[in-house]
């Protein structure tokens, strides 16, 4: 299924999108997409539910994030390595993993501005991993077992905070908005294998990134696994696993987002975004 | 105040300290230390409770984090210099921010295990700061007015995760029990200058770190005004501050933790910690 939150910021309900594509109102029934609702079960039990017979969701609604209450927003760097080399990194050799402040998370189609100061805002999209049970250090084959779905995220990034104010990432990943994610969290069994997602995004109409989960140098199920023997995951932890070529840190010369800039990604299943830069 | 929470895991009850020293069970006027009882003004409230008319905490309990519901959990690198150098790095121009996993928050004498596979488990005795108020781009004047207290912490670290898996210093910081704070939540009307405290640490009977947050680099107020530039923080947020001198790293040869270690903290008026390595 496509599961979604929409409403005012704060005040989301839960939805899920029907056979035809209608945005259908669940709030009814379930209270509301919590970290407790989605363990894989309870997810596949909200198939019996006859979406046609659900209020439609009014148009033009905005959408929220697709899960309320994530407790983690964790993010895995340089996980394709033509974004290695236009990052001047080196392909690493195990995941390289860091957090974005959970403050940072935004809707989908929620416009973000760019603080005052920064001068080197940038674009990634990606694709997000949204867990469904606790785990701690569970094997590469157990790990997808643990997951509720995925959603498209565009982990937005100040390149300058992120490499030239004394020390790791999360500073330049982390301002309010950084962290668009959704609209959809779409269920695992409509994504058997998450390495086959379109990804594409582009700046104004120009296509920026165009790529496919397929390039990932460590898989979903690597990451999940991966990240589980440092610390334990709990349901509804938001893990976004790297973003492919395409960047504006990788232009020649470099190319930073601009007040007025339209952001829209795309990722296949997992739907589209478009954000502006305020 | 000194505030506290006691209990098994899951199950902790809010408390105070009462003039004489004893633990007194606030539970039947309060329901939790939850972020949205820590604005300092709901704080200081707590003084119109005459604490020798509440029930006294049965001897023996486990203590619990101070705070419920800790959103973020942040930490301050390399913030005194002999720390810095012992370390092998250069001492930083601004704050060195990283992120430890809020499943590594533990009560203050709660044991941890080392996970299976870390030989290089190490210790560091901390001021943390617990915040009162949301904080977003605020001041150095502005900063203590939005912390709530602060609590000891011990940022237990494996170096070899830290510095030798690819980057990014999480993965070594963030181990479930690799991070307990308390026993007490002291509020800032009795800890008016937090750069005072004292701060030791000792293994098996044996001094190995003894400072003040006299010698920070960057005092407890330019850490918040500072972090508050990147992200926004939120009521509940433990900023821990960086160690002084003294860690296993620095030791010729160096020094990791072994199962049966027993870790005792102390910082002054922020109480005391002991943790054994299980």
């Amino acid at each position: 299924m496509k599961l979604f939150r929409f409403g005012a910021l704060g005040e989301e309900k839960p939805g899920a999108v029907d056979a035809q594509g209608h945005l259908r109102d669940l709030s009814l029934l379930i209270a509301d997409f919590t970290p407790d609702r989605l363990a894989p079960e309870k997810l596949a039990a909200l198939a019996a539910i006859d979406l046609a017979k659900m209020p439609l969701v009014p148009t033009g609604a905005r959408l929220g994030t697709p899960v309320a209450g994530i407790r983690q927003f964790i993010a895995i760097g340089l996980n394709y390595r033509k974004h290695a080399e236009e990052s001047g990194m080196a392909i690493p050799t195990e995941p390289v993993v860091f957090n974005k402040a959970i403050t940072s998370l935004a809707g989908p189609n929620d416009d973000f501005a760019l603080p005052e100061g920064s001068v080197a805002g940038d674009w990634e999209v990606e694709l997000g991993i949204i867990m469904g049970r606790s785990a701690q250090r569970i094997s590469e084959q157990e790990a997808l077992a643990h997951v509720a779905g995925y959603c498209l995220a565009n982990d937005v990034s100040e390149r300058d905070w992120q490499a030239k104010r004394n020390g790791q990432w999360v500073k330049g990943k982390s301002f309010d908005g950084f962290g668009p994610i959704g609209p959809w969290l779409v269920t695992t069994d409509e994504i058997p294998d998450p390495q086959t997602i379109p990804l594409e995004l582009s700046i104004n109409g120009q296509r920026m990134q165009h790529s496919s989960t397929a390039d990932m140098i460590f898989p979903v199920a690597r990451i999940v696994s991966y990240l589980s023997q440092f610390m334990t995951l709990l349901p509804g932890d938001v893990i976004i696993t790297g973003t492919p070529e395409g960047v504006g840190l990788g232009m020649k010369p470099p190319q930073h987002l601009k007040r007025g800039d339209v952001i829209t990604l795309s990722g296949g299943i997992l739907g589209a975004q478009q954000q502006r830069v305020l």
